[in-house]
């Protein structure tokens, strides 16, 4: 919606989307945790199982349901605003430089999820949320930071799209960040509990 | 107020309407929640009636106050700002998009208000400002989500505006995204005690 | 700061206003809370004292640091800004709008400090915040809301000033709105206890 | 990144960027408060040794890091963006307005943080965000108030750069500033538990 709205003025579109994703997070966050741990990205699934939060034979569901819900946000938004359920992007995001900052967006928010939930469960989903915010802005790719929706936004003509021959780049440089953080997250503050974890 | 100073700039306008809403409902919640619920919206009294969280024979009186409250508030923020105490919007507000939006938001508000109220009654007046603040910019309608206030707006003829004739297909959109989320989070996370629903 | 920089585009000045404002209140009331009750506005003082959440005998000396509080403020801004320590304000900000903006924020003020003061003091820092950063939109004056702040604000000739002319007519209005949110909070939610209130 | 998108929008950059540095905050204490106490700071770290917080012993490696995280982000944020590593600023910042907005920020953040530690612990993260978030707007020099980032940001020559000719007499300022809220708080909330502190 930023992109209609803003004619050409980037700057303000962006500080709309990531208030607005920042906002939702927070609200989608402290209502599934509970239910599920509202995990929402293959990365946080991958690694909570790492470290024990969830059992490995649990994570193709939530795989599938991050890939599934991904896809379904981006048909339902193509509904509201009227375009086509899928498009291909040519939204090209592609170097050293952008796959380095998905590689520090993905580090600091598994580094935030890490040092939260071990010590404050309860400041999750406000954390996550002040995260996502200020990292749309201390990045240079906007910090998509999740593999199910990088997928999804490369079916996405739009502002938000990320062409389909850039994602793999993408996911790779996440995978990295999140497998970084948990390492250094292992040594800095050992061992959570697993029933506290994420909660 | 977003309106007139952003002089045809809407980005900047639904921004300050985004956060100024939302910023205000987590003031309000938290004010009036302990007194009477702090609903504000029909369909959330309806939700909650569903769920046995008030009774039945309470809701006319949630129904009227908040069908009053939401045309008085028209009336004085007309008054503050110099215009006539009511006119009839002729803000076209109609399609297909437009009510699978309006389907979206009251979907999304009902199921971040149980599933917050569920697990977290304490977290649900940042969880509902949160989500309000974000809906507005993924939604093409603005995330009306509230049938008294969609009422009310048709007798605004400014941007926040709905004309009287579209606003019937808004308030049934509402009703059945609150339905659908009702009957969702029954079976995701059933029964609440109904002292802590919405508390 | 915000004039200076938005080069004319009011809107985002102000919104940079009502978020920065808000954003300093948390801080600042969870700050000096636990020491002083962190009341910073003479009619919370007063409607405190007849709600007998403090001594009157200590009335006086509240509202001489609120009033030489906001007047150093003032001073610190200009020092600041390279401008003169103080200048009169020919902003005019007058008529019935005006005011009835300035009863209808300070009644809404009071009413979430009321509301919030006697079930959830821990939260009334975040729905002060919250609130006033959504006031200053949906009200025609920005929401002074405050005495001190409205006389200090007369010695300011910039875009916060308000002309000594007219800030007599502002003050009643805030007295009026003050009132009538403490009137209705004794009957909606009778008697905190003083201890708690403001804590 | 405000800079570059906002193509000459001064106020949209400081407002995207007040936002972002605020939410970055709140996510980073409440990540690193348990394991280290989330200085960040040369002068919330010397203040806490003063006030006996943390041992003096523990003061040369913290400031250690603090000055390589400073430097690391700066050079991280120029990768990202594909600039090269360090480049010197020629950002003058200078004159007594300056430095006099950065005494008062440092003084602001030390009281925040002194009075939240004392009585409110676990609001500090939120309390700090929020002050810094209203700090950039209410100073003339965007609050740097950290003497860590001062000296990292005289080797950006962006936006957000400090010449280094200027750097010594905001470090000097940042430091008065610090002094006088710990000298403040001393008198106002005298002796903290040195466990509760800053936790």
């Amino acid at each position: 919606m930023g992109e209609r709205l803003a004619g050409g003025n980037v700057a303000i579109a962006l500080l709309a989307n990531s208030i607005a994703t920042g906002a939702a997070l927070v609200a989608l966050i402290l209502t599934f945790g509970p239910i599920s741990g509202a995990h929402f990205n293959p990365v946080v699934t991958l690694a909570d199982a790492w470290h024990r939060g969830i059992l490995w034979r649990h994570v193709p569901g939530y795989l599938a349901a991050q890939f599934m819900g991904a896809f379904a946000g981006v048909g339902a938004a193509h509904v509201m605003f009227g375009e086509r359920l899928f498009s291909v992007s040519i939204h090209a995001r592609a170097g050293f430089a952008q796959c380095f900052s998905e590689f520090v967006a993905t580090f600091g928010l598994l580094s935030v999820i890490w040092g939260c939930a071990r010590f404050r469960s309860s400041a999750v989903p406000f954390a996550v949320g002040a995260y996502i915010t200020g990292a749309y802005w201390f990045t240079a790719s906007t910090s998509f930071a999740n593999p199910a929706v990088t997928l999804a936004r490369s079916f996405t003509n739009t502002f938000a799209g990320i062409s389909p021959i850039d994602a793999p780049a993408f996911v790779l440089a996440q995978l990295m960040g999140a497998a970084a953080a948990t390492l250094l997250f292992g040594w800095l503050a050992p061992r959570p509990t697993p029933e506290r974890a994420l909660q």
